[in-house]
C-alpha cells in the first residue's frame, strides 16, 4: 500500500510519516436523505441510523443503535469498517465526534460528542434552512478553542446523501462541477438526483448572497468545517480532508468564503486524502473539483482494494459500490504512513465481518 | 487478542486505545511470605527476592540480584515477562516503581523508585504492624504531587503473598469474600492460608477501626495504593488497575474507606483489568469481588493465553498455575490497544526463556 499523490507533492503526507493524529468524525443528518432511492448509504428505512451506527462502530466496535453493521441494500458494509481497522492496527490517538445535528445520538461513553444545539438540516428540494452564517461562526469558534494535543487533525465525515447536498452546493457557488461528483452507488441515480439538485438550485434567488445560498442547498457538515477548518488553518494546525468528492466541496465552499470576505489563507496545512475507489471512479472527478480550487492543495489517494480479499461483500468495493466515507482514504493513509499493510487492513475488515 | 469485559462496558477500553501508559509497579514484601508453603511467587527461599527481580527484569530485561529469572517451583516464569514483552513491542511512556517496604532494593539506574520510608510489613498471622493511616496519608499526598504526562497510568503489582493478606484485608473489612481470592498456586493451599488469615482475623479486636483493622492484617501495598488511587481520581487522572483479586482487594479497601469517612468518588476515570487465567479460574472469583464494590466500576481481562506456544513452562500457565502479577493482565490490554497481536507477544515471551 503506498500513498498516490492527485495534486501538489508528495511532502505532505510523508512529513506526516509516523505522526500522531486525532480523528475527527462530522456526524450530520439532512432530510434530503428521505427523498425515497437518493442514496445507498445505509439500510433503506432507516438511512438516518448511519452516522449513528458509524460513530458507534468507529469508537466501541459495537453497533449499539441497531443489530448488525449498516450495509447497503447490495450488502455493502459501510467504509467506516476500513477506518475501524486502521484505528485497531495503528490507534489514532483520539477519536472525537462533531454533532452537526443529529437523528439518534451515539450510545456511547468516555469519547468525547462535542455539540453544537443542531438539528438535522432540511431536504434540498424544499430548503435546507441552515442558519449558514451562525453555523460556520459557530466552526470558527471551535477551531479556535480546541486544544489539539496530537500532531495533526484527520477529519471525516458521515452524512448520507452528502454527495448529492455537495454538487447542489458546489453549483450554487457557480463552480462548473455537474459531472465531477461522486455517489455511494455504482450506477448513480444521476437524473434522480440532478433532478433534485436542479429543484434546490431553484429555491435559490438572483440576489442570495453566498452564506444565503448555502443555508438553502448545502448541509451542516459542509457549513460547520468550513468554519473549523479555517479556524485550524489559522492556528497553523494541520488537517487532512479525509473524504472524497464531498470534502473536494468542503474546499470549494472555504474558496467560495474567502473571494466573498476577500480573505486570503495559507493551505500550506492543509490537505485531502481520499480512496482509491474515488479516484479511479469513472463517474466522478476529484481531481477537476480540485483543481477549481483558486490556492495550491495537496491531495492523495491510499492505493488501497480488496484484491487480497475473496470476502463478496468486499469485492462489491473493488466493483465500484460504496466508495469513501468515515474518512477511509485518509485513515489507509494514516496506516500506510505508520507501517500498516494492505494485508493487515484486509485481514482486519475481514475479522469484522465473520 | 481482545479485551472482555468483566463489568461495565468496553468504552473505557476503547477510548483508551491509542493512548500512552505510564506503568506503575508497586513492590513490597510483606513477612507473611515468610510462612512456608503459603506462596508459589518466587524461589523457595529466596521468595522475597521476587518484586525486586521483577522490577529489574521488567525495566532492563536482566535479573541483577539474582542469576535467574524467578520461577515457582514447577517452573513457572513470573508473569513479569508478558508485562516486559508488551513494553518491548509497544513500550510505555514511562516505568515507575514504587518502593513500599522492599527488603533488598532493586539494582537499577535512571529509573524512579519512589521511596517512602518504608520497611517490609510483619506477617499477619502476628501482626502486620502497618502505620494504616501514615501510610494511607503518603498515597494521597504522593498523587498530589505526582505529575502525570501520559494519557493515563496503570497501577501493577509484585508482592509475594499478596492474595494471602488481599484476602485477610476483604474478610476484615467484613466483606464475604472467602472463597473468591485467587492464588499464584494452581491448587492453592487454601486450608493452610485459610488457617493464617483466620490467625490474622483473630488479632484484629472488637472495637478496632478501619484503620486499625488494616494496619494488622494487610500489607504496605493496598494501603498506600488506596490513598494514590484516590488522590489520582481526585485529579481525574485515567487509571487502570492492573491485577486480579488483588486489586480487586484495593477496590473494596477503597470503598470501605469512602464509607467510613463519609465520602464519595467519581469512578469514572478508574477501571481494572486482569487476565484471562485469573478471570476463568474456578478457584476464585474475581467477578463477585468487582460486586461488592458500590461504587461503578469498569474491569476488563485481556484474552491472551499461551496456545501459540508450545513451551512447557508457558502451557503452565493455561494449565492455571501462576494467573497474573506484575500487573500483566493490563500491559496485555496495553499493547492490544496499540496493534501488538497475541502471536507478537507469544514469541517474544519465548525469547525471554530461550
Amino acid at each position: 500500500m503506498t500513498i498516490k499523490t492527485i495534486l501538489g507533492n508528495s511532502d505532505f503526507a510523508e512529513f506526516l510519516r509516523g505522526k500522531k493524529a486525532t480523528f475527527f468524525l462530522s456526524l450530520s443528518n439532512t432530510d434530503t436523505a428521505k427523498i425515497e432511492g437518493i442514496t445507498q448509504a445505509g439500510i433503506p428505512g432507516m438511512i438516518h441510523l448511519t452516522p449513528t451506527l458509524d460513530a458507534e462502530f468507529l469508537c466501541t466496535g459495537e453497533v449499539r443503535s441497531l443489530k448488525n453493521i449498516a450495509t447497503t441494500p447490495k450488502g455493502v458494509p459501510t467504509p467506516g469498517l476500513i477506518t475501524r481497522a486502521a484505528h485497531m492496527l495503528h490507534p489514532f490517538s483520539a477519536l472525537a465526534l462533531l454533532d452537526l445535528g443529529l437523528e439518534i445520538k451515539p450510545k456511547i461513553d468516555y469519547f468525547p460528542l462535542y455539540g453544537f444545539g443542531l438539528d438535522p438540516s432540511g431536504s434540498i428540494d424544499t430548503g435546507a434552512n441552515i442558519d449558514a452564517v451562525e453555523l460556520f461562526e459557530k466552526g470558527v469558534e471551535f477551531a479556535e478553542e480546541y486544544i489539539c494535543r496530537s500532531d495533526y487533525i484527520i477529519l471525516g465525515e458521515s452524512v448520507p446523501s452528502g454527495t448529492t447536498t455537495a454538487l447542489a452546493t458546489a453549483l450554487a457557488l457557480g463552480y462548473s462541477a455537474r459531472d465531477k461528483f461522486s455517489s455511494s452507488f455504482k450506477n448513480a441515480p444521476s437524473s434522480m438526483k440532478e433532478s433534485v439538485v436542479d429543484t434546490a438550485l431553484s429555491c435559490c434567488g438572483e440576489g442570495d448572497d453566498l452564506f444565503e445560498k448555502l443555508s438553502r442547498v448545502s448541509d451542516n457538515m459542509l457549513i460547520f468545517n468550513a468554519g473549523f477548518v479555517l479556524g485550524l488553518l489559522k492556528r497553523k494546525i494541520t488537517t487532512v480532508l479525509a473524504g472524497g468528492t464531498q470534502m473536494a466541496a468542503l474546499l470549494l465552499v472555504i474558496n467560495s468564503i474567502l473571494k466573498h470576505t476577500n480573505q486570503t489563507i495559507n493551505s500550506h496545512n492543509l490537505a485531502l486524502c481520499t480512496t482509491k475507489w474515488v479516484y479511479e471512479d469513472p463517474n466522478s472527478d476529484i481531481k477537476g473539483l480540485l483543481e477549481m480550487v483558486d490556492f495550491p492543495i495537496n491531495a492523495y489517494y491510499a492505493d488501497f482494494d480488496f484484491s487480497l480479499s475473496s470476502h463478496p461483500a468486499l469485492k462489491l468495493y473493488d466493483e465500484g459500490e460504496a466508495k469513501e466515507g468515515v474518512g477511509a482514504g485518509a485513515a489507509l493513509m494514516y496506516a500506510c504512513l505508520n507501517g500498516i499493510t494492505k494485508e493487515q487492513i484486509t485481514r482486519k475488515v475481514e475479522s469484522f465481518l465473520g
